[in-house]
């Protein structure tokens, strides 16, 4: 298969290329860094780098900015971060590459165990991460040419925690590798319409 | 209690104004009717609403515009309506109006059935619930004054079935009135950071 892998330079990026460059032909892309270079807040940027990679058999996205911070402090812009960039820069990604993805194409975003843990500071990212599990179920059903959609929603990941671990105590990270599995399941298996929990 | 419904002359806020009215003071709020208007979308109304409004005990929301659509027919512009309408027009009735609840005010916020059973022709309004009940888990870790925060989400409601029942064909769908016992439970009860399933 060929699989554009978004994100590819991140902690989560680099263990879905270490799982799947082995049997797939990999085109990493990146803001900064990679083959070919997006930014999923702009959707002529997007559009761009499909135009760039040509039809593909599946995307996989590793990537996605919110605004983490006291509630108190938040107000209708900090939120608009989110739902700019993880949130709708990951749909983006689907509604424009379903125009130049092959037949049967797969396509794997990621949420996060926000939406269902949530933790003080993540008010932003919970609220994202269910609109993104949500929107890949539904989507699933009206996706045409057999194309499917899953998500992989993560807890803390374990080569994070030296950033992380204060505002996730108590919880038990998951090593990328672990997290990178669910991304293969849901590019080279037969599903759609999941929510791959890696908790 | 002093109860501020947002979306009084809807179906469902009809059947709530009735569950409640006998024991609370509510102030009906609508776009185009009630005691107060609001335009949800635009935050400077919000507030101009509040100060009309002045101190609550409660907010109960039951409004919100998603577009309904097929997703062959959907880009960003299409989703842009429901995260500004019943996303964040909800959101930011929670954020400004924290400002002007009395200690232990709660906030009940809609949304719907499709973020977990999806039909065609409801991506964004699956996007928008997911987003919706996340969101409520997580700003009940960080809303001041104990107040409270949950949401209810409905499946399609009876009396809306004439104009809903070709999208949700093999749904049982549920009275108002039933609906209205979960805005009752949110408001009169103690819990928080709940959703509120009426299916």
């Amino acid at each position: 298969m060929k699989i554009l892998l978004i994100g590819a330079s991140g902690t989560i990026g680099r263990a879905i290329d270490n799982e799947l460059k082995a049997r797939h032909e990999i085109i990493r892309v990146g803001h900064k860094s990679g083959e070919l270079r997006v930014n999923i807040t702009d959707s002529v940027s997007i559009r761009s780098m499909f135009e760039q990679a040509g039809p593909f058999d599946a995307l996989i996205s590793a990537v996605g900015k919110v605004h983490f911070g006291a509630l108190a402090e938040m107000s209708e812009a900090e939120f608009a971060v989110g739902l700019k960039d993880k949130l709708m820069g990951q749909v983006n990604l689907v509604l424009i590459g379903r125009e130049f993805a092959n037949d049967g194409a797969s396509f794997t975003l990621t949420s996060g165990v926000l939406s269902d843990d949530p933790i003080r500071y993540g008010a932003s990212a919970s609220m994202v991460n269910g609109a993104i599990d949500a929107f890949v179920r539904s989507a699933a059903l009206e996706l045409p040419r057999a194309m499917r959609i899953n998500s992989v929603s993560p807890t803390v990941i374990e080569e994070a925690l030296p950033a992380y671990a204060p505002y996730f105590r108590g919880y038990k990270a998951v090593p990328a590798a672990l997290a990178a599995l669910a991304y293969a399941k849901s590019t080279e298996g037969a599903q759609t319409g999941q929510v791959y929990r890696v908790w």
